[in-house]
């Protein structure tokens, strides 16, 4: 029984380390220096090369080394029937809420246009406020937090999903509702996770169903928005600026417009960052409720896409 | 029976309309046009000009238009005894919260290194959260709220101030332990009133006290703060930045150090703005209660200046 580590490009010594700590006689190769792939019965994955499983004949989990699995579920070649897990971390979680409430409370209090006036030395106290109705997109574990927290800070707050919800205490609009959705809203966050319905959502016809002045902040997956409809959007005023800290590609090449986009604000995809401290004891946690036959935590729908 | 207006250059207009709303039979001067000094028996005033209320020989209260009453107190000429009362605002409170909870943030998640990076074309990852521990000086109606939501949020927070307070679930120190309040922290929130106590608090000492690479949140009296001490502080990278709302001389003049000063984010006294909707009513309020020879509403202690 053996644990293999494939994070191309990030290091996963500290990881490593906390995997330790909780279960030292577990065996860990690391890509690409694995010698044994036949004692390889869990992996452990961001961004693997498609195709590679496919070496590990004793394969019995895959864990996800975030919230994310659209980078698992993209790859064909795993089978179907293959058990594919996830990270749920507060610590996750409480980073993405501070970056929401960041953005929309610096669209709500005019940051921008403040930092401009101080370049011009402008004073101008008129309208300090723009007035916020927030719509969530996706409200799970993440989105379901950025709610509650905005609600306690006396927000009205607006979701939607691709989930039918019926325990809500606040207004959700399921899947074809998207419209009445938006009409309601001149915040969108994005918090969706990167499945077949969510790709290239935000896109021309979306943005035309905003609200005028609508703000977008996208911390979920670049491929969730069309970059050139939203660079429209910014250009006719429709959509008054964007927060992003995802892009299609990452890093963002440098030749991208969103650089030298005024109305983008930009941030390099770290809203939330996975902490091995709380995310490593989880699939150690999986590993042995794997080798005692129980059921495993935060297992993926393979259906719905997360 | 008269009510009259002193608020130089601020149009009150707002404030009549929902006062007459409330009390139509209620008659209403406005400075400079006041042609029946002996009939106003209270006075509504935001920054008058000092000694202007001795004109009214039957005046029974005075009434801040927010909830500052400094600019009341320092006008010697008002008699002792004189009820002064002031605004207690829910929107305001809601306002001021989320100014100081946007400041918190943008320092926590670095948002002006990132833009920084944004004009440059720069991907760096690297450390995306500077960890926060907040101290908030003054946890009245105003701080209370921002200790409130913040701990909602998982912030760690520590409060300050001039009065003793034994009913706090929280790390609270009085008065003589600035130092050990300043040591625990590395956000300095200000929401002091500005009493003889509290002016000129943040000068070089206070800095000298603070942790390397504090931030400060100005959002009270800009006589709170020494401004040249400050960028001293600034410059030698002790203190590693501050947001400031409010000035010595407002509007800022066009020759101060701040409007270029690249480590100060400004806004032009905008953090928390009263709402007339909301205020007005607590005037008429406590006019009627004054009528009746009833306790008077958020009647302000002169002693202890707030």
């Amino acid at each position: 029984m053996s644990l293999a580590i494939i994070s191309p490009g990030r290091n996963p010594k500290a990881w490593i380390d906390v995997i330790k700590k909780h279960k030292p006689n577990l065996r860990i190769q690391v890509h690409p220096d694995i010698d044994e792939p036949d004692a390889v019965e869990v992996v452990m994955v961001w961004q693997h090369p498609p195709g590679i499983l496919s070496q590990f004949k004793n394969l019995k989990m895959v864990s996800s080394m975030g919230a994310g699995v659209d980078h698992i579920l993209s790859d064909t070649s795993i089978p179907e029937d293959m058990p594919i897990v996830r990270i749920v971390d507060e610590k996750l979680t409480w980073s993405m809420t501070n970056y929401v409430v960041m953005g929309i409370l610096n669209f709500h209090r005019q940051f921008h246009r403040f930092q401009e006036d101080k370049r011009n030395k402008v004073w101008d106290m008129s309208d300090p406020e723009i007035p916020v109705k927030i719509g969530v997109m996706g409200v799970g574990a993440l989105g379901g937090d950025v709610v509650d927290k905005l609600r306690y800070m006396d927000f009205e707050v607006f979701g939607y999903g691709f989930s039918e919800k019926t325990d809500l205490d606040y207004p959700y609009f399921p899947k074809d509702q998207l419209d009445q959705f938006l009409s309601q809203i001149n915040v969108v966050v994005c918090l969706l996770p990167l499945t077949s319905d969510t790709e290239n959502l935000m896109n021309r016809d979306f943005f035309n169903q905003c609200q005028p002045g609508t703000f977008i902040i996208n911390a979920a997956r670049g491929k969730h928005l069309v970059d050139e409809d939203l660079i429209e959007a910014l250009d006719t005023g429709h959509i008054s600026g964007a927060l992003l800290d995802v892009y299609r590609e990452e890093p963002l090449p440098k030749e991208h417009p969103f650089w030298d986009h005024e109305k983008i604000q930009f941030t390099p995809h770290i809203a939330s960052v996975t902490n091995p401290e709380a995310a490593a004891p989880q699939v150690v946690e999986n590993i042995n409720r794997m080798e005692a036959g129980e059921s495993l935590l935060n297992k993926v729908n393979r259906k719905k896409g997360y």
